[in-house]
């Protein structure tokens, strides 16, 4: 039985590292704290649920090619909202955090997914820049702003990110 | 009687489109719950409500002057947070949006000013930006982050945006 | 006994200018309302509690150095989130709130601190970064996101910077 449990959500809208980092450090704190999570990724947060490298099978128009060449695919990719220098400042930060033994954006996400934080991708934006299910980490959930909004209103915690 | 409706407050800080398209979605999204929806514009997020073109009658200092014409004038014209490629970014989400029949941004301000959402902008930040009533979209109301927190506390969701 | 104030809290993410003058006046609004409020400082963000100037006794690697060097030391050499024009939008912004008689932001920190806001840093960015206690202002708490997630969960009023 979960209706007990205290609810947070977060939107990840943003595409960058750092922000991915943050929202997954408060997600998998919050999950930590026993409370029932839902992360919804929506716009460029997207591109954080994108599996690595070119995915068969998948058939889309000119724009969305477009869109899918030009957008990073995966938390390895993301670059950072400050600093990012054409591709040193991740490397720095990637660095810095295997020097203190944080956790990578990789392992957070795999955290978040064995902690039970509910991972949601925006339909919507997927069909707006073209994403493709089988373009996204497995074990996430699809659902619109509706879902969202149900699950923000009875939340103690919402953040936009 | 609007009392024992739910709330939802948006501050719109950021002055771009697709945080703009992401903040009216949700609050669209929220009003069509029945939640109260209030989205408070301060900072760059005012140029979503400016209207296009000069206004007549509007008289500035040159300091005000050059705010006016380095901010963009209206949903129309803002930008996107990543991928703007010198306004091209902009255009290639719009001609998604339209081949996805989604609404556009200023179809989705008409939207939320049919369901009663409140647009509020911050007249502080008016000031400093040098904006007056008369560059801004009709219909909406004025008022200062006291009214803004007044509402939040009584919200079940509050985003920054 | 604080036991039946409403609370407030702000994560403060970003390092700008034009955020940070919108979360103090938030934080500030908030407090005046009689709210308990706590701004979480998380990474660039807490380039807003630095000190000015080098800070001495302080030793570091050359990776926390560079950091140290590239990142903005505290609240007067913050840049804008749009418009910044190499340092130009930063000048503007702060002779416009000059001249309308706004509080700067050094002014709103202090007030904040003035009206029992509490500013905690995050300590695992500021592991991350290289930042040390005495490279920031005084007066300050030093926590991590379980003390964040504790404050929050308790909050009417939660946003993300």
């Amino acid at each position: 039985m979960t209706e007990n449990k205290e609810k947070t959500t977060i939107v990840l809208f943003s595409g960058e590292l750092d922000k991915a980092i943050a929202a997954f450090i408060i997600a998998n704190g919050a999950a930590a704290y026993d409370h029932e999570v839902t992360v919804f990724f929506t716009f460029w947060g997207l591109n954080t649920l994108r599996k690595d490298g070119q995915v068969a099978g998948v058939k889309k128009g000119l724009l969305e090619k477009a869109f899918g060449w030009m957008m990073p695919r995966g938390p390895e990719k993301l670059g950072l909202s400050k600093m990012n220098f054409g591709g040193m400042g991740p490397k720095m930060i990637k660095h810095v955090m295997k020097k203190h033994n944080a956790l990578s954006l990789p392992q957070l996400i795999e955290l978040a997914q064995e902690q039970g934080v509910r991972l949601v991708a925006c339909t919507m934006t997927m069909d707006l820049l073209g994403l493709q299910e089988q373009e996204l980490l497995d074990g996430i959930e699809y659902a619109g702003v509706a879902a969202y909004l149900g699950d923000a209103a009875d939340a103690k915690v919402n953040l936009f990110v």
